[in-house]
């Protein structure tokens, strides 16, 4: 593999930026102020890597300048958005220009007769939420992390969430992107219309892609009318076995599509309760399973919360906890969205992983992935999307364990979780992505024709190499 | 642009085509036999073309030999599914192979515990829905030709149809793909998981890809659980206005997502009616709306439907039929399946459009597409799924004006439609593709950019532009 070679930002290259932007939005020679766009979420500093200078552009127009600059003086230019990613795809690894989309924030329309939102990409996912929520409205996306992250990364992302059961994912409500490519052009994709089939499907491309094929500046999602109720169910099992074998079943006999099947094993509901100081847990419980269930008509909801609420007492549950009002929603919401920062206060040195399988696998997988954890005296706590086959598997640092021990097992644990999920027809990431910290780990998901697909559609879009060098592979 | 520019089949191609495949499978110097696969359901002849040999492979491997084949000696190869397309997509316009799927028809699989039906790309789509229905499970394609077209073909155009308001297209559905690329090479893309950001989504970019990127061999479709009721209301009105501009309100003030909205104007419902024997037509009836809610709760859709029924008489409705129960419902169905082919018998010479807006536009594009009707002395009935903002307007010759008139006039009267959609956001095809018969009008749809990255993709899949050439675009 021939290496990527850039050229260093020079002076000159400082006084066009500043020309393009205002010297308020060019940052270098600051290792205090670029440091904190050196990393994402990752805690490990081995994934991390300093930008030579943060750019905030506030127009696509900018943006254009930018990347003509860019592949003029062949220097590297990685988009980020609020840096709350797992993969390191925001991590300016070949160093160069690290582009913010901070300040492009604007909610620029909400077009109720169409139900479409339109946005720029450095909208905070849950400040849209709230928005639309005020307007009857609805967009079904929900990562763990909607206080924090923008919808561009969500969309780069193609981010799954707590409602993908039933709403599925990101990319599924993207029906206009305006981009700025590589090299530079400003192009729409789509718009309000919600069907289009002329030419290649470039929007849903573009979902996903991971800030490597281009640069959202303007997103068109399509909006649902909100549901006018909701209910949770927290459900508290002896064993993992009960909880997760329920997973699968509640939607093929039940023919019920919760909105979300969230899964927390024992470890997990533990340390969120512990951080959170909530008294939810208690030393009887094995695993606690979160349904959520959404509907316009109570009769409706009632009948089916009724027949999840028995389904899971049939499977063994200790206790099912109804919460049909937003405080106790929320408190149980939070227990599962907090399980990340808990495990990272409490074990801090982790490898988050992202696996995937066909929901029917996932009694199989989970013991496995204990034995896993066994053999290597590592924990790993698992938690995440049961609905969709989506676990969030962490891999942890027992206290006592070397560091060099560690640093020795943790790729092998890796590898060994990686062929579980494959021999059972899943992948290595459901929504964190590959980043750069999963690209070495591409060539055991996808064969070598596809990965060769793939890297000509991103030369396709960016001969020289510029956006996002060194995400998903290296050239 | 240059010509592409491809060998002869020569008797020694035949030979090995027939070592491949037998001599059984392979159809040559038979014109008779030929033509059926020299056109789609394109009725005027200027849009077919022959083939010089028609083969008819039955595995992944056979194709893949022919596409290797066909690289090597440099011949033009159209895939095709059940030829019921609308945009000339699997017509064989540079002439040599036309590869026919029709021998690849096989449900392969239905995994109840996933939820996923794995097809060859032969399937008839209604086959496999009955199927479906018959395990309580729910595939949402349902284009009007469901009785006919194959699945691949579905997939490949990203068929919408009659269900796409609350379900969505084709694509929401495919999970996973086997694919021989143009080269020759079998990949396999996703599978049985539900969510996958591995690379690059290359599944969605194959999805209505149109036979230009590669053949489907295998199909992966996620599916539903069978809802257990649906209710349709035929609603007739005295005049378009009323009908059509209930249809954004629908969805915004009645919060209810509707199975389907589909739309005949008076001379669809006359011509369809006609065509049929059906007695749902009088002179007083200016348009007709077909609605349809389905779910597993009859209280709830008996509410659902009292409040479209409340506002279908609101907005002026004559009468409003409910059908629920199977009989009732294929004759209304039948009614609005049948508006294409009665076009045909009555009005022969026609040029079926397939406009998108914005939901909220339909109203107003409407009479300005009528002006232009009567501008022109043409008829130009409209119909399709309106809760899609999809039009199928079909611009249609007088019978009493002459030919040379006619071909003077259509080009001028598509261009008129075409500038009245795009002028409010919409674009020249929702579901039949651009094939050969839009390709021209791709520089109204999209910037000159945006078909220059499509273009290279295409070359990246397809160096030599062996595959479906002439499609899409020229090169």
């Amino acid at each position: 593999m021939p290496k990527l070679i850039y050229n260093a930002i020079t002076r000159a290259i400082i006084n066009e930026l500043t020309t393009i932007l205002g010297a308020r939005y060019v940052i270098h020679d600051d290792p205090e102020k670029l440091e904190p766009y050196s990393h994402d979420e990752i805690a490990e500093k081995a994934y991390a890597h300093m930008p030579d200078v943060v750019v905030k552009p506030r127009t696509a127009g900018e943006i254009s300048q930018i990347m003509k600059l860019a592949n003029r003086k062949k220097i590297p230019v990685t988009p980020r958005g609020a840096g709350s990613g797992l993969s390191g795809g925001a991590v300016p690894l070949h160093g160069g220009i690290l582009l913010s989309l901070e300040r492009m924030d604007t909610i620029l329309e909400i077009d109720k007769q169409n139900m479409v939102a339109v946005l720029e990409p450095g909208v905070i996912t849950n400040d849209l939420n709230i928005l639309l929520a005020e307007n009857e409205l609805f967009f079904a996306g929900y990562p763990m992390s909607v206080e924090s992250c923008f919808i561009g990364g969500n969309v780069a992302e193609n981010a799954g969430g707590g409602r993908a059961v039933k709403y599925g994912v990101t990319g599924r409500y993207i029906i206009g992107l305006e981009v700025v490519t590589p090299e530079g052009q400003i192009i729409q994709l789509g718009g309000k219309r919600v069907k289009d089939v002329v030419g290649y499907d470039l929007i849903h491309l573009m979902v996903g892609s991971e800030g490597t094929l281009g640069i959202f500046t303007k997103i068109f999602i399509k909006l649902l009318p909100l549901p006018s109720r909701k209910v949770d169910l927290l459900v508290l099992f002896r064993d993992i076995a009960s909880a997760v074998s329920l997973v699968p079943k509640m939607i093929t006999f039940g023919k019920i599509i919760p909105t979300a099947i969230e899964f927390m094993d024992k470890i997990a509901v533990e340390l969120a309760c512990r951080y959170l100081n909530e008294h939810l847990y208690s030393q009887d419980v094995g695993a606690m399973l979160l349904i959520e269930i959404d509907g316009n008509d109570d009769a409706q909801l009632e009948r089916e919360y009724g027949i999840i609420g028995a389904m899971c007492e049939e499977n063994g549950a200790i206790e099912v906890y109804v919460a049909d009002n937003p405080t106790t929603q929320e408190r149980v919401w939070a227990v599962r969205r907090n399980v990340p920062e808990a495990i990272q206060i409490f074990y801090p040195v982790k490898s988050s992983e992202d696996l995937v399988v066909p929901i029917a696998s996932i009694p199989d997988l989970l013991p496995q992935i204990y034995e896993v954890a066994e053999k290597y005296n590592v924990i790993i706590p698992c938690f995440g999307h049961a609905g969709d086959g989506n676990i969030h598997s962490t891999i942890v640092k027992k206290p006592d364990m070397e560091m060099d021990e560690w640093q020795n097992i943790q790729e092998t644990v890796r590898l060994e979780l990686y062929n579980l999920v494959l021999a059972c027809g899943g992948t290595i990431s459901g929504e964190h992505g590959i980043g750069h910290k999963r690209k070495k780990y591409m060539y055991l998901a996808l064969d070598s024709v596809t990965i060769e697909l793939m890297k000509r559609i991103k030369r396709a879009f960016d001969p020289q190499v510029i956006l996002n060098p060194g995400k998903i592979f290296d050239k």
